[in-house]
């Protein structure tokens, strides 16, 4: 079960235990107050014991502009709070923790929001202070590091955008888009000294009208990385150009294109942004730079995570949805128990409640709990009667499975779905929450002959007995 | 000089000379009445002189609805129109040529459109028939095949969609959002008879929110290619449901980011489609089918082009942009003369000019003549005192280059620049039209050291010698 993907990997004075990333996450706990509650704290601690080689804990806000319930760094009252966190987080897991630390622009719920290019100069050298003062705080919280926010649709990905509209030296060419973000970087470099971890998150490919691809995304890159970077972090989209536009409500990225590409859900192919990571990676390594590159978007499976190491996609492997869905992946690949990994559906339900401003929970998760079980329990659930009877019918261009509960010592968590085409290995093809037996395949095409197959799985993600397959063909 | 790409290629009971294919292309060339004319005559007899082996006519409409500028195929009195566009094109060089034959669905300047769930089975049946009619037509007129347009943000696409509203038998599941594409398929294959070639246009990604990627396409083309379509030719893009309103125009398909998708320019990398094709096209074969895929997507060299072929990205290269840019590219590429191509600069000029509903033109084109010139001059252009005195300035984050003017004795036709980083190879890094003398690299990184040189070339293509290099260093 040897892997590179557990092998300890060195960033600057830190020394993560394996190559998993839990990228940062919106999730909707804290209070109007920016202040770590508990539900934060409970969040965080629970993905540390899950054994994540890095928690990047959601963006922070470097400045004092009021912005609903989100996490805050701007001044000391936010210290104890942010301390505490670390700390548990540092005893309940042997990963190091980042917090994200972010500027944003004015929004309201008029449709009006602030851009780049109303900003002074005065104003911009405000920007680079404050990302400099919540560096220092950072590392007085006894964090292991701290990354910069410079994807999205905020301050510094802004200016980094092809769209980026200023018509002096921080906007126009590439080299002016980078001035800012470069400014934030080398002071922040300053004021942690030279052994903190400083890491960059950037979008690779902005995923909007006119935007910036890896063509820019490798340059800047390399530029950020010069100036000192220590991980590179990548996203894609997730901007305010193509946010849908609700009257009365302030403007949400994701909500369009590009947030469909920030969190490619399942009707993304696996791995559909590593093209990504892969291009920039190659232009930084291509400019004699050895800085590690984050790799994300719809990572599932260890197979695949490996794959990203294997053929220097990147150096890192990022996953938010899927940690969420199962904090205990790491431990349970580490351990070669892949199968009792709760996989992600890729439904998006989480990025559906972030965009209608509610708590971020999974979809998988036992609704009465509202968070990732956990549970020791060995006994895997069975069949009542030894067989699921799984019926498939087939109408109307649809294929309907249905089947009869399983039971389990503490509870059934799940379902998986499993199908093949003719005669070829059943796979993993859906999944499908313990309170239902039924399952409608979006994607059978007619004339083909399928068969498949369920299998429950319980609260620790012990799986029970693969159910006989059953065929389906559609007229 | 021998190359895949120009070994002849059948597809059924055609045999196209070489592997290059001109994908359907916006002219704007013809008059409200839908009749082939002489500009249209005159644009595609000189794409047919450049030897390209596939000319796939602009679309024309199956039924009578009114649209402005489009050629129709919808009744007979087309046909004469038609039958000579065909005969002049084959008159004129070795290519084959074959019809793009559309159905759209109604649209209004008050922002309105018809959508497919509007559509009763009484309209759907007629859309078969047209489709059924035309493609007999096209025969008749002596095309040498026919090709179904399922792409962009028509009828047969927008019943293929991942947001194809219906729920009846033709929406929902991804059979059903087929059913209307076969049904078209089918009729059209038993019209024509078994032996004339019927291609079909679809996109491999719609690109825009919760729209289908390549895990659809990949199953589409598998049903497409199953019910006989003799080639797949995969686009992205283009569609009606992120374009940019404009209060009293109609809305127009390719003016948002999913229309950057279709038609990617200078940000995209070179080849930024060629993964559609490749997932489109190992979907097929894995399914046991050997359908020829037309891969497209900024493909500007022979290099990249014999690449897809070799790495089994498709099995037939478009290029839209680039014979606009150059028609006898095919020619000057099998002659072993590319470095006497006119390069396309992906500046999108064209795609504006169709956006604004002008005649489609390329930048690079003489300003007076209007069209790619044409001449058999062997005499390349100079620098009157050997040298044009190249010069970079770096200032406020930008590299200006400054020239003097290049002489010829028929016309300068324009300049390549080349960038090098450090002491690296010259690149070929932009195209400027002969009547500029000046450039500026919106891309040049601070501390950065680049060298530049110019080099002019004139109507035939003939390139005169290279400047001397010169350095650049942004501060």
């Amino acid at each position: 079960m040897s892997s590179p993907l557990f092998e300890p990997f060195p960033i600057r004075s830190m020394v993560l235990p394996n190559r998993l990333v839990l990228p940062a996450m919106v999730t909707r706990l804290s209070g109007e107050d920016g202040i770590v509650n508990d539900d934060i704290q409970t969040r965080y601690v629970r993905f540390a014991k899950g054994e994540v080689g890095l928690i990047v804990v959601e963006a922070m806000a470097v400045h004092t502009a009021k912005s609903g319930p989100l996490l805050r760094i701007g001044s000391d009252e936010f210290v104890p709070g942010l301390r505490e966190l670390a700390r548990r987080c540092h005893d309940a897991g042997p990963g190091k923790i980042v917090p994200q630390i972010i500027h944003f622009l004015k929004i309201s719920r008029s449709g009006w929001r602030q851009t780049v290019d109303m900003l002074s100069h005065a104003e911009i050298d405000a920007i680079v202070d404050a990302y400099g003062t919540a560096a220092v705080r950072a590392r007085a919280c006894g964090f292991d590091g701290v990354e910069l926010h410079m994807a999205h649709a905020y301050t510094l990905s802004s200016f980094l955008s092809r769209v980026n509209p200023r018509r002096d030296e921080y906007g126009g060419t590439l080299e002016n888009r980078l001035r800012l973000p470069l400014r934030v970087l080398e002071r922040v470099r300053r004021m942690v000294g030279d052994d903190f971890p400083v890491g960059v998150r950037f979008l690779g490919e902005e995923c909007i009208r006119n935007g910036y691809t890896v063509l820019d995304a490798g340059p800047i890159a390399v530029r950020l990385a010069g100036a000192g970077a220590d991980y590179l972090s990548l996203s894609a989209g997730g901007k305010f150009e193509d946010a849908r536009a609700i009257p009365g409500e302030p403007l949400y990225p994701y909500t369009g294109y590009s947030g469909d590409r920030c969190m490619p859900g399942n009707q993304y192919p696996d791995g559909a942004n590593l093209y990504i990571a892969e291009a920039v990676r190659a232009a930084v390594r291509a400019a004699g730079l050895a800085t590690p590159v984050v790799a994300v978007g719809k990572i599932p499976t260890r197979e695949l995570a490996e794959r990203v190491i294997a053929h220097e996609k990147g150096d890192l492997v990022g996953m938010a949805r899927a940690l969420l869905a199962d904090p205990d992946l790491p431990r349970k690949w580490r351990e070669g128990r892949e199968d009792m990994v709760v996989r992600c559906v890729y439904g998006n339900v989480c990025k559906a409640l972030d965009e209608n401003f509610r708590r971020v929970t999974c979809t998988l998760w036992p609704k009465t709990l509202g968070r990732a079980p956990e549970s020791d329990d060995t006994v895997p659930p069975a069949w009542p009667t030894g067989t699921p009877d799984l019926r498939a019918d087939c109408k109307n261009g649809r294929v309907l499975l249905r089947w009869k509960a399983a039971t389990d010592n503490e509870a059934v968590y799940g379902y998986q779905v499993l199908r093949a085409e003719g005669e070829g290995i059943l796979r993993h093809h859906a999944s499908v929450r313990g309170s239902s037996t039924r399952y409608e395949d979006p994607r059978a095409l007619g004339g083909q002959v399928y068969r498949y197959a369920v299998r429950p799985y319980d609260l620790a993600g012990n799986h029970g007995p693969m159910s006989p397959s059953v065929r389906a063909v559609l007229e």
